[in-house]
């Protein structure tokens, strides 16, 4: 039985508490946010004690996840890691590269599992599409394209302090994409506007990007992105090889086709939002920490996939602001 | 180059005059139609004559096609036969299953080809299916079932002389289970009911229909009809075997699909009507019948494949009146 | 908090107890198998106590859920009613419907909700192709087609205790067209053979049929039944209307299409079986029971949905053996 | 009647042939190739006259179609504009950009109709698809994303004087980039590799290329390439608006789809290749013209939509050359 303290009550900490609750094998070991009413909820709800520190929390449990705000990540990383607890964290890491090269030196020796929060990489379709291109189904994979549109734009609050799009957004495409490929990107080109709100101009963000990745093998890869999906989330994966194609596509609640004199074979809206959409990403990916941390294995994503793809985002914005094909390398914390 | 006399020159037989003029190695020869108005104008499109009689278009062809109204099928038949004039006859043959033995004794020792108009058997997609059955990549076939659904009811006045549904359309149905079967049915048992026009039971027709046809092996068929569907013309058949199962499925003008707040995937309307949705069946069809008629050799739907529709007509009819499962023995010319 | 006895933990049980575990407001309050070992291994992983008897285990709870053997049935149903307990019983009710009309007396009078396990009632997709249909989207329901195949023969000890596979199998599909017409079938056909194992003619049975209802309006039903499917469980509901059609699909693990030389838009065989098909139609029936019993209300899928289940099943027994469309009225316990 | 003279009787000319000779209202008038065994097929097969030379072959006609190899292209149509003939010119103009600047002061002030052969704004799908973006549906368009891949790559001769994938192969997707767009691509990115054959690296070009394009109003476009596709011709254009989204997939030869222990909803490859994918695209095209010549209009696809695909392949080769999104206005003939 691994316990865990959860660190962060907010929409995405309830689904893991709720996710921990149902898992075989684990437990929740106390409950932490700086909003107590956030941790009380859950604490109520779950019979599990809420602690008046991340620390105390820490203190109670065998393992520690991170779903506080993205400013505090890499603080909590370094202080579970001080305490010898195994480690799942949201991403990102911290938004700022710098931080997260600090954080992994000051961690660096720690023995412990560290995962980071990058849910993709386990939903099933992403999953099975994947392991197809690593059996060699497709023959040498020559393209991957990904498209990800979330259903509507976050608040301006949040978007305000997000990081930009490339940082907060893109950067799960990212790890998909390195995912994907089996290969470093080398190369990254991006540009985006402001289709959806204009208004984020204000602080310098784009809500619509573009973005083209090159490995040093030649290997291409395209992202797309918008903050705004009129028919839902929209997550799909395509991987184009010398001998075929795999596409992992979106999600609907059910499987009911229409027919009218309208239109045929209509289906429903996608899944909206990742929690709906990714829900058993997030369980086959805390099962998987569950068994790492029971076996003191490494994760499948870790704190350098995390890493990784932050250069890759700061990468892009470099792309963006000069206009040119940017080499990862030119990308140093 | 076969020269064909095309009598009749409604609907049908303008889509068959210009499959003639569009086909190499054909040509019309004549036309006749008692609409000597109708006659003229495919006369001056296509530049060939109008005959003033069917016996005198037969006799300037080397061919004949028959696509006037049913009644004078049979006799159209005897005549061309007579003639000596390879046939293609446009179903039914009549609607009178007596006639058609008349018709069928008429012209035994015939030597030349004589091919029915079951278009479906044609289709790239059906046949492609039967063809996948055929070379076993489905494992024996278990069940057939055959969805055929008209966009919209017929003209009152056509179908008060139609023969009933049975007769009318279900034969297509009738023709296309035999060929997907590849073994008689041996029992037929039909139901139906005016849903879509109750006024269709002042002259004893249905507009829905449901029929269950059995092998003797034991092979399971199902047929559904309706005179009307609102999304298109509907024309699916599904073949059920102990290794796999095979769907024909609809056509749609193009591959278009929406994806809106309401709807995900959503194509097209269904090609509506005949001779839109079979327009290759049509052609494959009229090329079929030119390589027999310069081989002298058996079309892939002979007279014989004409009466035995017509016969499990007969049987759906018996069966519906009588609520029982019908032997196909028990209906006699 | 509503405390369930489990009775019966086979197959079907460890599944009702897993979903009782993860419901809010539900607990298992005792288990009992004539398997010891079956309810032990139950009782240990949820921490319950395993009963001596059902009596036993009744008396220990708010609410009975009875999955043992088919032949208990009736028998629990009226020693739960006795105790007034609610109750939630798998289909069938029993066998026999005479045995199913005397149980129905014996419990006439009893004021606690009794739901029967017909849980496709409860899948998503059918649900909202239901949902649809009663809201007028397809306006006047004319036919519908229910396609069930099971992805394999079941093993040959249990289907020659089964009762046949009209009244094991498709009685399910009963349901459904009852629930989905919104009106009782008038009328029963029903044919079938031995196209799986043909040794099943031994002990009277089929495993393929092909059976048609009729309402006393005129609405047509079809169903298909196979006892194997190579590509899976197999189970689809067309709605077809005067002003369209809703088709309720199967579901796969997951969404990813593979393209290659030999093919394209490939996805994965079906979800097999019934267990993973219907995880969610389990689960929320299970809630909709919950909830009335909480508010002490009628279920959606009565004592009196199970009795008339079992008496289409009795009249498609019937005509197959009689070769003729048999009157529902005819059946009678 | 339009009498057409045919200038280049290869692949693309013998399809033009057969798409002239269907077409009501038009004619062969002479053909010409200076492989005369080309020219003397067709003119046999359709019973036209067989030119010595292209001249004569233009003076024959009403309006010329011009299908010869591309370095041909400008000077016929400075000869066919010379004798006051409507011109129909197979894409591209010319691989030099300054030899098309050229060509249109040539013909300025030639009021007879041109039309570039770029087929794929006449394919069904792709224009219902245009047509619904224009009608509102999808709202405000935000992002195109075209996947244009062939079946196999090129023959190497071919490839080596076809002016390198940009100009040869992205032409086509550039054109329809600007007429799914409605507005013009004001910088373009573009990068490649050599996937399918590293040994196109000797005469400089690539197989495998990704690009965007960006608009002026910040309008996003994706366009990936392959010189090979394992599941056939891949082609397909996806429009992102505020209001959804419209997919134009890709066609199959029909509509069956297989279900087996390994896969469900098996498709057969695509249709390969152009000729056959876009068999309507160029009838229709053809029609387009037709009228166009016939009221003396301006055609959908002009002079200077040929010049402004190129410079958009101009700057795509430059952008790859020197890592950076270039803007179109560098682009001068």
């Amino acid at each position: 039985m691994t316990r865990i303290a959860l660190l962060g009550c907010g929409r995405i900490g309830k689904m893991h508490a709720a996710t921990i609750a149902r898992a075989e094998g684990a437990a929740l070991a106390a409950v932490y946010d700086p909003v107590t009413a956030a941790a009380g909820e859950i604490g109520r709800r779950y019979g599990c004690p809420v602690a008046a520190s991340a620390e105390e929390a820490i203190a109670l449990a065998d393992a520690v996840l991170i779903a506080t705000s993205t400013a505090t990540h890499a603080d909590l990383i370094e202080a579970a890691a001080r305490a010898g607890k195994a480690i799942f964290c949201e991403k990102p890491i911290d938004l700022s590269l710098a931080r997260v090269v600090a954080c992994r030196k000051a961690i660096a020796g720690f023995d412990r599992p560290v995962q980071i929060g990058f849910n993709r990489r386990y939903d099933p379709g992403h999953r099975a599409a994947r392991d197809a291109v690593r059996a060699g189904e497709i023959g040498d994979l020559r393209q991957v394209i990904i498209t990800s549109r979330d259903p509507g734009l976050a608040a301006r609050d949040y978007l305000k302090v997000s990081g930009g799009i490339f940082r907060d957004m893109t950067i799960h495409d990212f790890d998909l994409a390195r995912f994907m490929l089996g290969e470093e990107p080398a190369e990254v080109f991006a540009t985006g506007s402001t289709l959806v709100d204009p208004t984020l101009a204000e602080f310098g963000d784009v809500d619509s990007t573009m973005i083209i990745l090159r490995t040093a093998s030649g290997k291409l890869c395209h992202i797309n992105n918008s903050r705004a999906a009129a028919y839902g989330y929209d997550q799909r994966v395509e991987l184009f090889g010398a001998k075929g194609m795999l596409i992992s596509g979106n999600r609907r609640a059910h499987q009911v086709e229409r027919f009218t004199a309208a239109a045929t074979g209509a289906g429903e809206p996608y899944l909206d939002f990742f929690i709906e959409r990714y829900v058993e990403a997030f369980e086959i990916g805390l099962k998987s920490f569950l068994r790492c941390v029971a076996a003191n294995a490494t994760p499948d994503v870790t704190f350098d996939d995390g890493e990784k793809a932050l250069v890759l985002a700061e990468a892009a914005i470099r792309s963006k602001a000069e206009g040119r094909f940017v080499r990862v390398d030119e990308i140093t914390g």
